[in-house]
């Protein structure tokens, strides 16, 4: 292990998709001191896959097996997720900051496999983001304080974040893009309408429903990706993908990309490929680093 | 099936390592008429690994039992190896002429997976190539008729090709680059000396050795590889790699590349993914066509 920065690692890895993971492994191997971002369920693309044949080596396995498989791979390596969502990560010049929730990460290089959202953005999301459209609501609750926000949440962490924020803005609605139970405070307004668009004039003013409208002074979409422009500020894009040559270098110096978030087509060993690549070259580049 | 061209297969694959094995898989999901080109053993780059840790999904497995996993996947898809070393690829215009040794294939499009050689090249071997130095001793024995030739054997293979052109050429030498029985005819006579350098003016004189030399009027190197831009006169190469872009598509309409012969690392989940990538962009281009 290299430990010689107190607390810097040499490679954090965004995401425990294919690509994390592979990237996980194959840094690990080389004997890197790693961080791995992401949750234990792995990715609802590899567990909600019905029945998968064409990764080479895993004939007929099921996506729930898959995961089981991959999990138990990097058990085996004693690879640890830390179960946490990075919400920005800024280049320093030498390291990499990555913020969490209420922590902030420190690495030498960073590996982004973080994915694809397929759902298209809500009439006025683009629009008016940071004008009241945000997508991590812990970053951003202390600006509505006193204020009425509405969070649309996508996944099951949605809802540990709406209470939260609850405690510090005066007024919540959550609408559930979920099923199952709801484990929210007794504040929060359920609304069980589905999400047409965002409106304002210079800032947003309400969420338009399929059966009326809110007033809100702030839209928190929680979803599972980030659009990567968004998390990594100044990185480069080529449509909505992640710009990366052959050695999955971004246009950053020390920060790679794997997986769908760099382009089609979206499957699984195409993305544990990348992730190797990217595991590889960022070992090198810290090698060279070491060498100066 | 698509065999509306008689006996034109939709996607030729040449190679049995990960890159052939995961473009079959993949190619044969999209339900196109496959041919794939290669040796039941795969390949001894998967077959020789000792331990094998970084192929996400499979950990700790030596190579010998990866062989069996990636061959139980391909058995059980029914996708069947045709034991054939492919000589050389002739772009046709909308199609591909694969030669074998007495064969000859056709493919609307064609996957190179054949792999690199470590071996670097005898001295004198590419500045002969063509002028007395060959890949395929059964191709050009023809052009011997009446002389001496040297063979110099790479593999099991060899073996039978050295018996073959026995009947045609008036001489035969075989220096073994393997170990094992030789089940060489009585009059092929074996050289077990160290290989040095090819010499000669306009064309091929002598092969020296370790321990001497011989003469002879052709050299023949029977190995594993062909230089791609060998077997397919033509293909854009950058450094010793296939050039190819992000789709793995090379210079010529139809014709792509995956693994180790596109660039390093050289891995086998690195060249399982590039199969893929490769696979479904030539489904892509397949229907592309039938469209136009
Ligand atoms: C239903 C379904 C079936 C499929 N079937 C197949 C199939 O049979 N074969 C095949 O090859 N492909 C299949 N796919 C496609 C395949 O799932 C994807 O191509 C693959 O999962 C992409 O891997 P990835 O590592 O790039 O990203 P993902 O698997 O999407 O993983 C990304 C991970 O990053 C995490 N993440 C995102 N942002 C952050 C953040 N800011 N902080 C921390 N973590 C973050 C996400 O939560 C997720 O865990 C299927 C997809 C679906 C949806
Ligand atoms: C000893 C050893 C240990 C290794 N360990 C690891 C490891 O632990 N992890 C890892 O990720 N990688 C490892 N590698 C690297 C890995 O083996 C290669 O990266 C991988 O096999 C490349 O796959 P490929 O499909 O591109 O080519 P190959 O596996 O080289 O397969 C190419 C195939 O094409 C065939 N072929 C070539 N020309 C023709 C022709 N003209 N006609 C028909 N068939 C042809 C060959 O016979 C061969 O079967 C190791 C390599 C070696 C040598």
């Amino acid at each position: 292990m290299n430990m010689s920065m107190s607390n810097r690692y040499d490679i954090a890895i965004v995401g425990t998709g294919p690509a994390g993971l592979s990237a996980a492994i194959n840094a690990k191997i080389r004997n890197k001191n790693i961080i791995l971002f992401g949750t234990r369920n792995l990715s609802n693309k590899v567990m909600k896959a019905p029945k998968v044949n064409n990764y080479l080596g895993l004939p007929k396995v099921t996506g729930e097996e898959l995961k089981d498989t991959f999990l138990s791979h990097i058990d085996d390596m004693n690879i640890k997720i830390t179960e946490e969502r990075i919400n920005n990560i800024y280049a320093m010049g030498k390291y990499f900051n990555l913020m969490a929730n209420d922590k902030v990460y420190e690495a030498s290089t960073v590996i982004l496999a973080t994915g694809v959202e397929f759902r298209a953005p809500l009439k006025g999301e683009l629009e008016y983001l940071g004008r009241g459209v945000g997508y991590c609501a812990t970053c951003d609750a202390p600006l509505y304080r006193g204020k009425k926000v509405t969070v649309i949440g996508y996944n099951k962490e949605s809802i540990e974040e709406t209470n939260f924020i609850s405690e510090i803005v005066s007024e919540v609605n959550f609408v559930p893009m979920i099923k199952g139970d709801l484990n929210l405070k007794d504040n929060i307004n359920i609304i069980k309408s589905r999400p047409i668009s965002i409106e304002g004039d210079r800032k947003v003013k309400k969420l338009v429903l399929d059966d009326g409208e809110i007033d809100t002074d702030g839209v928190f979409l929680l979803k599972d990706s980030i659009a990567p422009g968004q998390l990594v500020p100044g990185l480069e894009m080529e449509d909505q993908y992640i710009k990366v040559n052959r050695k999955m270098e971004t246009n950053i110096k020390g920060l790679y990309a794997a997986g769908d978030i760099i382009g089609k087509p979206y499957q699984y060993i195409k993305s544990a490929g990348e992730g190797q690549v990217a595991a590889l070259n960022a070992v090198s580049y810290l090698d060279e680093l070491k060498n100066k």
